[in-house]
């Protein structure tokens, strides 16, 4: 399958303009090209240059002077643009512990389906989640009345550590092997071209498209989940690093030589602070906490530090702290303008408590400028996958593209 | 004095594209536009609005074909382009502890001059620092023959946090106040623009244009001198962060309350790794050290090390492990393809030895990928300051294109 050798590694100038200037008029609904020009910085010739292609690769159109409103009494209104919303059905899923979420969007953004199916098993050999995959795709599609020939492109977060690049899962804890062409395999199972991305990227996309990090130009994404993710967007691109694998936040190192990780190291903030931590320390202290599942029993940690427990307590405080260590040392390296902290689930509500974040204030470099802002997003997985379809869009707009070039 | 809004922060991408156009132009010494076009990923027809403009602001000039080499058999030679090395004369300067390093280069990056002067101290009022600034730019200007009006701009590398669009020095050791608006008084003294910036950034800034950075789009550069410093470049730029002061690695936490920082909170690399932090120590352990002044104290230091005293082997080796942790987590964040360390001092050898970088790569996060390239670079105090005159070269570039458009 044709492939955009540099798309994922975001390196090629026009690129990121014809990807902003996309993005601009999905935004705007409708907007003329010297406004275009204006939000992005992109020059008023190129912004020509690059509708044109957009034009011609039926990704935009222009709307008739008649039906975009005028101002009155400035003459001839301007030929405004907007994204031709049914140009393309892209889809995206978030594969999770236990789920897999899949939606379906047009070209738009506008959501057309979602899907949520329970996973047979949490860790499974890479032949059996693509296969899930297929069958989930099918049914989303089938769900809105098409087929999986509608869909121009597939885009797929996977948490753990991915070289976007190459399409490649060195680890994740979704897989029993270890360095799976995940995306290969993908695409050879479906006519369709596939992105696949670290997860906490995924969200990353879909704050800058669609959430808090529009016209944002720095931002980061700290994710929350049974581990920790990072996404960096500088410059209005997500960040990748240069082996595809980097703001590998949750194994940054909180203590030297400390709590045993995963990963096979020692003090990574993932080791104090991820699920799996913090029922380790319970199992020693807290054997009597009831629950049979992972869910269960930090269920029941939670509920026995609510209730007073000091014990639970100590083990929450000390992965707050580290937590809140953590996003300083972010802070002072990168100096964002806008921290978003994304969590879906409730019971870690504790890891960006206020406390937490006036915590992190305080191990922030002092200057006499205000600190950057945080906020704090609760979206579900069904957001996840949505930033993967976003993602999608954006290799499917390339791909669009550069056929035409070719042609 | 006239200044371009938004230099400072890099955000203009025509702006990104034109630094690169002439620092490809800079490096190759002569090339065609069609083969800045190839390295720079720029687009022909940018290449050529780029170079029209530097052309007509005086900054390159075309190289009669006659003079250019041309591959024997393949018709007519290309018109070439160069950089008009006379066109500007830019001053760089570096203020350390004790010493002031300026440096004197053409537009074209050749050194026309170095000077080097004792300060009075180490600790200055602004007032002072700024007289101190301006008498040895004449000096240096002087023993060229020249005056300190032929200069087109100054740039200057100040360690600690600094605003960089604004011009400002929220801290620094060189100075007595806090908040000060060094570029401004600079700017008031001297006729010409000054461009401020942290010395870590400038030395970034040397490797990219002159330095391992050639050619790397994405590096980082952490300095060793008193403190710790961190340069990052990412995507061709020095990310400077939304308040102007980030890359604080030396102000990253590595112990939750650990030990007390000269910036006041506790667990900073720096108050591991630091020259005082050092001390703070051997002066607990080792009172008999010799030497009054804090640097015969550390040489002493040094000495009872390598001659096997066990105390002072310990204060190094955890000094290297915190060092070789923080590390580790810049290559876990960024991912990076390059790491250079600069650090002039032979005596600091021991945090950038080879044992410390492999201890590094034992905390990376371990994937089927090489590690970064690890490159040791010790430069003195006149390649900061050849960094703060690149910075200048910039700045200075900018405003000659923007003076035209303006004009």
């Amino acid at each position: 399958m044709a492939r955009p050798e540099k798309f994922s590694a975001g390196g090629d100038p026009r690129e990121a303009s014809r990807q902003q200037v996309v993005s601009v008029i999905r935004a705007a609904g409708q907007i003329a090209r010297i406004d275009i020009a204006q939000e992005t910085g992109v020059s008023p010739a190129t912004v020509t240059a690059i509708t044109a292609e957009l034009i011609r690769a039926g990704l935009i159109e222009e709307v008739s002077p008649g039906s975009a409103p005028s101002t009155p009494g400035r003459g001839r209104p301007r030929v405004s643009l907007r994204v031709r919303g049914a140009a393309h059905i892209l889809a995206g899923i978030k594969v999770s512990s236990g789920t897999i979420s899949t939606i379906l969007i047009d070209f738009d953004g506008t959501t057309l389906s979602e899907h949520e199916a329970p996973l047979p098993e949490a860790q499974m050999a890479p032949e059996m989640l693509v296969r899930q995959i297929v069958d989930t795709l099918a049914a989303a599609a089938a769900e809105t009345g098409r087929d999986i020939g509608d869909l121009s492109g597939l885009g797929v977060g996977v948490s753990g550590v991915v070289d976007v690049p190459e399409g490649l899962v060195h680890w994740s804890p979704s897989l029993t092997r270890r360095n799976v062409a995940l995306r290969d395999m993908l695409e050879a199972a479906l006519p369709m071209p596939v992105f696949l991305d670290n997860d906490a990227n995924s969200v990353a996309k879909a704050e800058q498209l669609f959430g808090d990090g529009r016209g944002v130009r720095d931002f980061l994404v700290v994710t929350i989940e049974h581990g920790v993710g990072l996404g960096i967007v500088i410059d209005g691109r997500v960040y990748r690093g240069s082996r595809g694998c980097g703001a590998e936040f949750g194994h940054t190192k909180v203590h030297l030589g400390g709590a045993l990780c995963r990963c096979g190291q020692r003090g990574c903030l993932e080791a104090y602070v991820a699920d799996y931590a913090l029922l380790r320390e319970a199992a020693v202290t807290l054997p009597g906490l009831t629950g049979q599942t992972p869910e269960e029993k930090l269920d029941a940690l939670f509920a026995a530090a609510r209730s007073g427990d000091q014990t639970a307590q100590s083990i929450l405080e000390r992965a707050s702290r580290m937590f809140a260590m953590g996003l300083a040392n972010l802070v002072n390296i990168f100096d964002p303008g806008l921290i978003i902290v994304s969590g879906e689930r409730m019971s870690h509500d504790f890891l960006y408590s206020d406390e937490v974040i006036a915590m992190m204030k305080t191990q922030v470099l002092q200057v006499d400028a205000p600190p950057p802002e945080v906020r704090i997003h609760k979206w579900g997985d069904m957001m996840w996958a949505k930033g993967a379809a976003a993602y999608a869009m954006e290799g499917v707009t390339e791909l669009a593209v550069r056929g035409l070039n070719d042609a």
